[in-house]
């Protein structure tokens, strides 16, 4: 059976289309943190965080399907839902963050939110980490340094390395370590406007997720948003990932205590409907608004709204953002003994429920792990737990449930996490 | 209500963000082709072809919601029914088109046609025509020049005359029409090419919709294809308003009768939910997907899937491409008549139930009849039918209904649209 589905597939996606493990999963249902197989197998969701309040929370599926069955169109008539949910989003960040722009996917919020600071500024030049990715259209993707490596993949764009405290440059610590980021941000600066660019921002990801969650040291956000400002730029976050409770506050910007000029929102916003959005100061939505005819034919249609003010209700409802900071307490200890049994573990970081667990070889030398993350990623969906794996090298692991997850959940986790690294120990030693 | 609601939505989305009629409407409901405002009053929907099989289509909304409640996930895991649907799919069209991209919105899909057109040439220079509209993003904005005066709003593009036979360049006609037009697309490769771009390829929309649905002489696209072919470029067809039987064919390449190399799909796909596509020959997508780590979050998600397959399903249950034709007949003899009646109606275009009714000061000056047609959209719209304007000048009446529509809703359609023809003669009388 899922050899014929794989067939088909390579047929009508291509070989190449992104597909999960080693040997692929033929998911049929979804219920809260679960997955189901076909034939019946029970996984343990602690991947996907777009199902963010539990995949198909009925308040969610019932709200979608009311406003399906009354009314689905796009948001050139006045309507009650896009109006209420926007309010409702904007209220839970700073007020500085005034204008919404809805529309479908991460991608097109990046897309939008690169337009509107280029008009805004009259200038091209971007700055982005040097293993980002933010989305797959052209100008989007000309910061996808992840897949290239660590180089712009378009122009107008420079690419710096991202602050990390477990491999800083340099070996540098504390505001020297700053300093030198900040210094590689000059230069690149220097660089966009010595080449004609001109500077018009930094797109970050306040978490730097994809990056692999590094620890940076404190005060550098700020700093860096004075020194981008400084110099005429906007601030853009893209809180894709970060958004929506994911590190414990609401927004990754509160997480670390810098607003941006400009977000972008997506992945958990409708908890699986494609719902994405930008947000932006008063000043530069209407300078953009005036500039540009800009229309999304599904963006805010009232379905994609109802779906998104139901992710925010139950949010509330259900106290998830307490849950968010209280089972990350409990798993971050849990990890961090697992940390001191396995010498593997080189670090344990997290922002609230989202978790990265850097592998290394040797907690001296540092060196990726890329294959033991490989294996216990493997291991772990053979024993019923979903986990991925990040970074440019992918050898840190990537934990990331729905945030409903209960102590309950991060112990079946932590077990077989524990049991995991054990097999790929014991398989190490058979292999010396 | 309406005036509070207009108040909270200028503050959220801006004051420019698009809204229809010199008075919005405030719509809450939707069934069939009926639209309903707060105040319970009905609207017959000869506008919105996204609403393809009618609006809140009872099967759609059923195969939408119970997927939602079972599951909603990314395309990395194995699914059946992004098999199903993509096979049923492709079935409906061109051998030659074999490979599916599935994505969320018509930006994106023609975004991804641009990226792959680019990548398999490996050029990036592309022709579009000189009043188009393909999408939202920075590399497919390049081509609005709808917006922009008839000219290209970013680098590698060149716009050309569209074929028009009402108002034919240097009122040529036949071959001798055809030959201008080809020579303006040898004339912009060669640009291209001499600016270094290069020639990846052209993107019309087959029905040259956004242009104003212009009769083109017949073998203008055979011949274009083939002209674009020989100079090692691909064919790029924007099916986004074209495709699922509004043409009176599947699909708007049927209809013109040449099959693209690559197409993007989009608007009536998923009647409301955010699903597009670009479909390619399968040489073009696996060169893509070996090349570009190409992934799209909400692209292929069951629900859509459910959704995509629930109109396909529907499509062929109601006979709706039969009924295209019978409607689209029974229209285009009415709006002639009321062109013999009205010499305000210049021409008479249509493919299936597409309409365009060029407004004309005077038939023989045919000098476009902006205000006339303004007043129509709005009049009508007092009367209960909602129809818009496009072209350069808007002066082209645009009726897209959803394909269900039935002889009934033609009668009404045409009654209003004569008493409100009536009304802007008497309107002018008195003026004068």
């Amino acid at each position: 059976m899922a050899t014929d589905l794989l067939h088909r597939r390579h047929k009508l996606l291509g070989e190449q289309a992104p597909l999960f493990y080693q040997e692929p999963l033929h998911i049929v249902k979804g219920e809260g943190v679960w997955l189901y197989d076909a034939d019946g197998k029970r996984y343990l969701d602690v991947y996907n965080n777009v199902p963010n309040v539990g995949h198909c929370h009925p308040k969610v599926v019932a709200a979608l399907s009311d406003q399906a069955a009354t009314l689905n169109i796009h948001s050139r008539y006045l309507h009650d839902t896009i109006l209420d949910y926007g309010e409702q989003l904007l209220a839970t960040m700073d007020s500085s963050l005034e204008m919404l722009f809805l529309c479908c996917t991460g991608s097109e919020a990046n897309e939008l939110a690169l337009r509107m600071a280029r008009k805004f500024t009259g200038k091209q030049g971007v700055i982005c980490s040097n293993a980002s990715y933010h989305g797959n259209t052209t100008a989007v993707d000309a910061l996808a340094t992840l897949f290239n490596n660590g180089q712009p993949n378009g122009p107008h764009v420079e690419a710096v390395d991202y602050p990390n405290e477990y491999r800083p440059l340099q070996g540098l610590q504390g505001q020297a370590l700053i300093d030198a980021h900040l210094q590689q941000i000059r230069i690149a600066i220097t660089k966009l406007e010595s080449q004609g660019s001109g500077f018009a921002g930094v797109l970050f990801c306040p978490l730097l997720a994809n990056e692999g969650l590094p620890n940076t040291p404190p005060g550098y956000m700020q700093q860096m948003a004075d020194l981008v400002h400084y110099h005429g730029g906007l601030l853009i976050f893209d809180e894709v990932q970060a958004g929506f409770g994911r590190s414990g506050s609401m927004w990754g910007h509160q997480n670390v205590g810098v607003t941006p000029d400009i977000m972008s929102l997506g992945k958990p916003m409708g908890n699986g409907h494609p719902i994405a959005a930008t947000i932006c100061r008063r000043d530069i939505g209407e300078f953009f608004r005036a500039e540009v005819m800009y229309f999304n034919t599904f963006g805010g249609n009232p379905v994609s709204c109802a779906a998104g003010k139901a992710v925010l209700d139950v949010f509330e409802e259900e106290n998830l953002l307490n849950n968010v900071l209280n089972i990350a307490t409990y798993l971050r200890t849990a990890c961090l003994s697992l940390a001191e049994q396995y010498s593997l573990i080189g670090d344990v970081r997290n922002r609230g429920l989202f978790f990265a667990l850097e592998l290394v070889e040797d907690p001296v030398t540092k060196t990726p792990a890329s294959q033991a993350s490989q294996f216990i990623v493997n291991a772990m969906k053979a024993e019923g737990v979903l986990i991925s794996n990040i970074g440019e090298h992918g050898h840190i692991l990537k934990i990331r449930p729905p945030i409903c997850f209960s102590k309950e959940n991060a112990d079946q986790l932590v077990h077989c996490l524990g049991h995991c690294l054990q097999l790929w120990q014991a398989q190490q030693h058979r292999g010396t």
